[in-house]
């Protein structure tokens, strides 16, 4: 029996995060962190539906709620089997719509509109399958996967049977992989410690806790000014000792011979990379950065916005870390053309996350991504925030500094019902309580 | 006396353009050519107000005009003189909205919003000044027009003080070249002929209208298959004969490969360039293609989302001739950073037009950069479309395949208030009538 999309019932659910500066960095001064979050609720007779969000900031996530609306005739009346049956079809029914593509192309609004379907539809997908996606995923023999991954526009540097060859490449390993995974999990960094908001003293403290707690990497944000962003690196270094592993955060804040000159003179604290040194659309830019600051390394990722920007960063030696955000680009099948991308040129993937449901999205991407596309763990930690998860049915779990690999069926992105009424905004209590004592 | 302003009034204005197949092509098969329009109301004794717009092509238009109400935040309530004393840097409050931002950023819906209220802004400054918008910019010394300009990621490529120097070098020519536009009018081609849905007869016969006009250069949609592709080229090229520039726009729907194939096929019907061969962020894949099929040229510019991403086209040799858009990038302000950048490169601006009040819009713009900016009509066309025009209280008058320089005060956006009741989207009465007839 098929199962049918019936509806796709969206929701703007945003939490009062500003009021604590958690979340805040050089660009992103004060976030609510916020979802445009989907329901497809379909006729299955267990009642079983597909959970899907893009993540936001704040104002503006009505915006996405009203483009999965627009964009959800694309999938509703569908089946599942009809889905998957072409999912690179599917998402490019989605990324080319006649009109909404007009707005992007794949890119902002609609893209991240985009993301909250694809992804509902793969938690769908993962549920009915009584999988979690991760393995969902690596489950899947090469050509499966590859027909989920729309080539247009990369094809000129992954031809499909490329991907194909190196998935197969690694399906002799994917079990034994998968034992260690189920076994160990997978490493993560924190960035609890370092938002730009936070105190001296409180850096300072958490950074300590962090270690106790099992992390080996922490990530500081930078890019206030060059004498605070050094005392406050060099204060994570003396807190954390000289071999954990520090990375830096610039949200984007430099211009490219800014961001030079920044890390040049933070290079003292042995960072381990610079994240975001400048604008996530500036390939040229992050090539000339990264030649001109080796030995510390270049990440880039939470806003680049499509394959097409990830493309070029790895063809041309742009970037030394590839971090994939599982709502930026456009949901999974997106997802995986990077990590093909990536694959191909040897970069490893760190995914961001933080924010609302990324960490219990991208534990799910990294993990098969070790599994069955990589193959190696060699320089890879899934970042990881620890807030926000006591909303979702599913929550992620780190326990001393590893992701705990899920196991209940699906992508993890399932809010619980009372929390998304509570933050429904403006309409939930806690935004309501708000309006009322001003 | 300041003049403040004290709403933003935005409204959705559709035009059911998709009806006749004016304006498919190979990736927008049924366009309703759309604006997200605005109007900045002020407390001006003679009531003068600033009409802004972006372009869209129908569904989804709302999310633009919704933004525009989020960002309005950043206009209403402050005077013109007061934006127009930091230019850059109310530009920088529009697209550093610590929330919208995130969005973006720089990019998709936000930036298309950001461009209608940037440009109403600078309508507004004209009319208050007096002066077409053309002769405004025109006016200005360079420092001036720098201050207009964000140079955040631009800076490592083009610094504040050579955009001055490069300025002064055409202070000398300007009133010279004002003269010969005011006389000559701006060279314009025009895309009238080529639509895909057109027949082949229909081409022929607009193709030797538009000759007959006085045009010189003529652009043929391509992107179906590659035998329609070149019959439909051929038969252009008969129709306009060897002299005149024939110009082909594929509308991105090829990859790298496939467009360089595509394009030695083609170079049969001696093109003078290919227009958006493969996706607008593809910096590196332009460069392959231009490399590769040369001497025909490349062009790009109406979906490339902003500044950053024009400099890695003008700075890493991946385009001829570089077609900003007016609203695409974020309003006049990036326009300029786009035309400084393109001189600072020697690469022609072709501005981008049609749709919905394009035209309009980038006369004033084609008209400034060569008066103040390039100095030059070397491989300088302006698009043009006829249609559309008559709802516009300015409408761009193109004669004898040549733009007649705006004389009215004003930035010539300024819809007919009949118009835009007419065609307000839903409620207007172009579509209640269609959907009584439904």
């Amino acid at each position: 029996m098929a199962t049918r999309i019936l509806r796709a019932v969206p929701c703007d659910v945003r939490f009062p995060t500003s009021r604590t500066l958690a979340g805040s960095d050089a660009m992103n001064r004060d976030p609510d962190y916020s979802a445009a979050y989907v329901v497809l609720e379909t006729d299955h007779p267990a009642g079983i539906a597909g959970h899907g969000l893009t993540f936001t900031i704040g104002r503006g996530t009505e915006l996405c709620v009203d483009a999965i609306r627009l964009l959800s005739v694309h999938v509703v009346g569908r089946t599942l089997e009809d889905i998957a049956g072409d999912m690179a079809g599917f998402w490019r029914d989605l990324v080319g719509d006649s009109q909404l593509r007009w707005l992007g192309p794949e890119k902002g609004v609609v893209h991240l509109a985009t993301a909250a379907l694809v992804n509902a539809v793969w938690d769908l997908y993962a549920k009915l399958e009584g999988k979690p996606l991760w393995k969902l995923l690596a489950d899947m023999p090469p050509e499966r996967l590859v027909d989920c991954v729309d080539f247009r526009y990369i094809d000129d540097v992954l031809p499909r049977a490329a991907a194909v060859e190196l998935l197969q490449a690694q399906l002799a390993g994917r079990s034994q992989r998968e034992l260690e995974i189920r076994r160990d999990g997978y490493p993560a960094y924190t960035t609890s410690a370092g938002w730009l908001g936070y105190s001296d003293e409180r850096i300072s403290d958490l950074a300590r806790e962090a270690i106790a707690a099992g992390f080996s990497h922490l990530k500081l944000k930078v890019g206030t000014s060059p004498e605070a962003d050094l005392r406050r690196a060099r204060l994570l270094r003396k807190a954390i000792g000289p071999e954990a592993h520090l990375m830096l955060d610039a949200n984007q804040v430099w211009g490219v011979d800014e961001a030079i000159a920044a890390m040049r003179s933070l290079a003292d604290v042995d960072p381990w990379w610079i994240e975001e040194p400048t604008s996530p659309d500036d390939v040229l830019g992050h090539q000339r950065i990264r030649s001109a600051i080796k030995p510390i390394r270049v990440a880039t990722g939470e806003h680049v916005q499509n394959r097409v920007i990830f493309k070029q960063l790895l063809q041309s030696g742009a970037i030394d870390f590839c971090q994939v955000d599982s709502c930026r680009l456009g949901g999974v099948n997106e997802v995986l053309a990077v990590l093909l991308l990536a694959a191909k040129f040897g970069v490893p993937v760190c995914p961001h996350a933080g924010g609302v449901g990324l960490c219990e999205y991208v534990q799910h991407l990294a993990i098969f991504d070790y599994i069955a596309v990589s193959g190696s763990l060699r320089d890879r930690v899934c970042e990881y925030v620890d807030h926000l998860h006591e909303h979702f049915v599913d929550p992620a779990q780190v326990v001393r500094g590893r992701y705990v690999a899920p196991s209940r069926p699906g992508y993890s992105g399932e809010m619980k019902p009372e929390s998304v009424r509570a933050y429904s905004y403006p309409e939930g209590s806690a935004w309501a309580a708000q309006a009322a004592s001003m």
